[in-house]
C-alpha cells in the first residue's frame, strides 16, 4: 500500500470505529458478555484454523530470523490457545462496568446527582509478537464499551487475523457491531504513525511491547497515551526485615520470570541489614542469577563489580544490580533517581517504616513483604489487564476493563432552577 | 524580558514547583487547612493593600481600553474580598483528598491491596482577568497536595500579586514550601508558551478563560489538558413535559446569568409540545430574550429566523437559538451534531424518555427537569471548581480538589511470593 492508501485505510476504520463506539456506549452487558462468550468457543472450535494461520507467522518469523525468545512469544499450541479461550471466558464472566453508579448524592437544591461509568470511545492498542494480545485487547475493550483498532505485529499476522475473526463472529451473533474490534489489514508500519494522530478517531493508545515500541509511541503520539516505558523495580531489603521473608521474595522477585516487567532489577540493602545479606546474594547466586555489587557486596565471592549504569537499567535477564544504602531513606533517595514509578518493594517488619516507603515514594505499586512479580492485572482480581501504566493521569498501574472507562453526570431535579 | 530569559524564569519555576511537590506530596492535612486558614486571615486583614493594587490594574485596563465587561471582572470590592475569603475558607474546611483510601481488598494470594489517593504532581493554571482565580485555584492545587505555577492576565497583574502574597504568607506560616503556590512574575506572553510545552515539570494545565485563550491551549499544548473548549447547553422540552416546569427552567438556564459556560444556548422543541410552546416563548421574549427560531418558531410574534450558524453557537448573551425536532431520538441527534458535551438538559414527565436521552448522550452533565445553570463544582458539592471539564479522561465536568488528584497502589503481604 502507498502511505495515501494506509492514510485512507485508517481514517476509514477510525470512523466506523467512532460510530460502533456510539452504538456501543449503550449496549446491554448481556450483549457484550454473549459476544464474548461466542468468540471463546470459536477460538476453541477453529484452534486448527489458528494454529495453521500461526505456521506461516512462524516461517515467516524463522525467515526473517526472530531470536528464539521472539519465536517462543509467537507460538501458539493447544495449551496457548486453550489460555486464550480461558481468557475469553473470565472477561466475559466479570462485572460490566458501564452504567455502574460510582456515587450519588442529594444537594440541598433538590437536585439528585450521580456520577455514572461510560465507556472512553474508542482504544487504539499497539502490539508486537504476542499474538493472544488480540483477543485480551479486543475482549477488555468490548467489556467496557469501547470500540477498539487492534494493531498487531507484523510477525503475527496470520495469527492475529485467525483471532480477530473469532472475535468478529462473536459480535455479529451477539447483534452488535462488526467495527467495534478492528485490526489493522496491514503490515505497513505507516499504520502506526497514523493511528498516534488520529486524535479525532483515537481517544487513547495502549502501546504492548518493548522498550522500542513504547518509546516511539509516547514520543510521537498527539493521542494520549497509557502506558510505562521501563519496569525498574526495587527491592529493599530493610534492617527491620525478617530474613526468611527477604531470601524468599528476593530471589522470586528477580527469577520467577525475568522478561516481565514486574521482574526486580535492583536489590538494595539496607546498612543495618549488613549481617544478614550474605544469605540473600548466596541464594542469588544459587539460583543463577548474576549479581552485580557495589564495592561491599563485591566483596562477597561470586559476585561482580557493578557499574555506573547498572543502577536503573531493566536487565530483563538473569542479572541484579545491588547496593548498600542508609536507611529507608537512602532507599527512598535511590529509587526516586533511578526507578520508572512501576513497582518497588520493602522487606521490613517496622511498620513506621514501611509507612515512611509507602507515602514518600510515589510508584503506581508499592509493596511490602511481597514479590513484585504480583504487579499485574489477573493478581490483583482484574480477571485481565490491557497493560501496566506509569503515568498519573485517569489510569495507574495494571489497567483492566474499570480503568478503560470515563464517567458522566446524571443530574434529576422536579423543575429545579438556580436562585 | 527576552525569551531566553523567560525560558530560564520558567524553567526555574518548574523545578522549584517539582521540589515543592515532592514535599506536599506527604504534607499532613492538618499544615494544608492551616495554611489555608492563614491565607483567608491575610487577605482580610490586607484588603487595602489589593483593593489598592487592583486600582493600578484597574487603571491599565482603562487605558487598554477593556470593555466594561472585563473591567466588571477585574475590579475587586470589599464584597469580592470577602467572597475570596469565604471561598479559601470553604477549600480549608474541605475534606482532604489525599491518602484517602479509596477501595481495599484481599486476595487468595494473602495479598491485601488498597487503592489510594494521591496528588498529581505540578499543575499549570492559565487564567485572564478575574483576580479571584489566584486564590481559588491556588487553594484547590494546595489542598489536593499539588503545587501549582499559576499565570494570571497580564490585566489582573496586580491584582493576582497581592493575592499571592496573602497565600505565600500562609504557606510560610505553615512550614509548607513557598513554592507549592508561584506566580509567573512576568506578563511577557512567552511565558504561556512555555507552560505549555514544560511536560518535564508541569502534569496539567488547566485553561480558565475564553474560547481564544482555550482553544490556544488545546492546540498547542504538548502537557494534558483539563478544559472545556466551550458550552452549548440545550434544553430539549419533551412532548411528556410539564409546562409549568418548563417555562421556569428555561428562562432560568437563558437568563439567570448568560455569561457562563451553562448558559443555555439552544432550545430544542419536541414537535409533541407544539400544542404549549407559545407560553414558553413568550417568556422568553418578555425577559428580554433575542429568539432565533426555525420556520416553525419564527411564525410566533417577536420571534427572528434563525440562520443555520446559529445552531451550536455560544452567543453568551440574551439570544437563543430554537429548532423543533421529532422526539427525543430528534434531540438526541441534534445536539451529537452541535453540542459541545458540556451540560445538556430534557425537560420530561416519562421516565423511558430520561432514560433514553441519559443514555445516548455523553455530555459529561447531563439534566432532568432542571437548569442548565447548575453546572458548577459548588451547585455539585464540591466545595469550589478549577474549571468544568469536557474531555472524557481523568477528569470530567466540574473539577474540584478529588478530580486533581491520582493514585497508587499500596500492596501488603506477609512474605508472600507468586508462584
Amino acid at each position: 500500500m502507498t502511505d495515501m492508501d494506509v492514510r485512507g485505510v485508517m481514517a476509514a476504520m477510525g470512523e466506523a470505529a467512532r460510530n460502533a463506539a456510539a452504538e456501543l456506549a449503550f449496549a446491554t452487558a448481556e450483549s457484550k458478555r454473549a459476544a464474548l462468550e461466542t468468540a471463546a468457543e470459536a477460538v476453541s472450535a477453529r484452534r486448527a484454523e489458528i494454529i495453521a494461520a500461526n505456521a506461516k507467522d512462524m516461517e515467516y518469523g524463522q525467515a526473517k530470523g526472530l531470536s528464539p525468545a521472539m519465536l517462543d512469544r509467537l507460538k501458539l499450541d493447544d495449551a496457548r490457545i486453550d489460555g486464550i479461550v480461558a481468557g475469553l471466558r473470565s472477561v466475559a464472566d466479570q462485572d460490566d462496568p458501564v452504567g455502574a453508579v460510582m456515587a450519588e448524592w442529594d444537594m440541598p437544591s433538590g437536585l439528585h446527582i450521580r456520577r455514572v461509568r461510560t465507556p472512553i470511545g474508542v482504544i487504539g492498542v499497539i502490539y508486537e509478537s504476542r499474538p493472544n494480545v488480540t483477543a485480551d485487547a479486543g475482549a477488555l475493550c468490548l467489556k467496557s464499551g469501547n470500540a477498539v483498532i487492534l494493531r498487531g505485529g507484523s510477525e503475527s499476522f496470520h495469527s492475529s487475523g485467525a483471532i480477530h475473526a473469532c472475535l468478529v463472529e462473536g459480535l455479529r451473533a451477539a447483534g452488535l457491531p462488526e467495527a467495534a474490534v478492528q485490526l489493522v489489514p496491514t503490515r505497513d508500519r505507516a499504520a502506526v504513525g497514523e493511528m498516534l494522530t488520529m486524535t479525532d478517531h483515537i481517544d487513547v493508545i495502549v502501546p504492548r511491547g518493548g522498550k522500542g515500541l513504547v518509546g516511539r509511541v509516547q514520543a510521537e503520539a498527539r493521542v494520549p497515551v497509557f502506558a510505562h516505558l521501563e519496569g525498574i523495580c526495587h527491592v529493599y531489603l530493610d534492617g527491620a526485615a525478617d530474613l526468611e521473608k527477604a531470601r524468599r521474595i528476593v530471589v522470586n522477585a528477580k527469577t520467577r520470570r525475568t522478561g516481565i516487567c514486574g521482574a526486580a532489577e535492583t536489590l538494595l540493602v539496607d546498612r543495618a541489614f549488613l549481617d544478614r545479606h550474605e544469605a540473600v546474594i548466596r541464594d542469588l547466586l544459587t539460583a543463577g542469577v548474576e549479581v552485580r555489587g557495589d564495592a561491599t557486596l563485591a566483596a562477597i565471592e561470586g559476585v561482580t563489580p557493578a557499574q555506573d549504569d547498572d543502577y536503573g537499567r531493566e536487565f530483563l535477564d538473569m542479572i541484579i544490580a545491588a547496593k548498600v544504602v542508609d536507611g529507608v531513606d537512602g532507599a527512598i533517595a535511590h529509587i526516586r533517581s533511578f526507578g520508572s514509578n512501576h513497582t518497588d518493594a520493602i522487606v521490613t517488619e517496622d511498620d513506621a517504616t514501611a509507612d515512611r516507603f509507602f507515602q514518600r515514594l510515589d510508584s503506581a505499586i508499592l509493596m511490602r513483604n511481597a514479590s513484585t512479580q504480583f504487579a499485574d492485572g489477573g493478581e490483583f482480581g482484574m480477571g485481565a489487564e490491557i497493560g501496566i501504566a506509569t503515568g498519573k493521569l485517569h489510569a495507574r498501574g495494571p489497567v483492566g476493563a474499570e480503568q478503560l472507562t470515563s464517567f458522566k453526570y446524571l443530574v434529576d431535579g422536579n423543575g429545579t432552577i438556580r436562585p
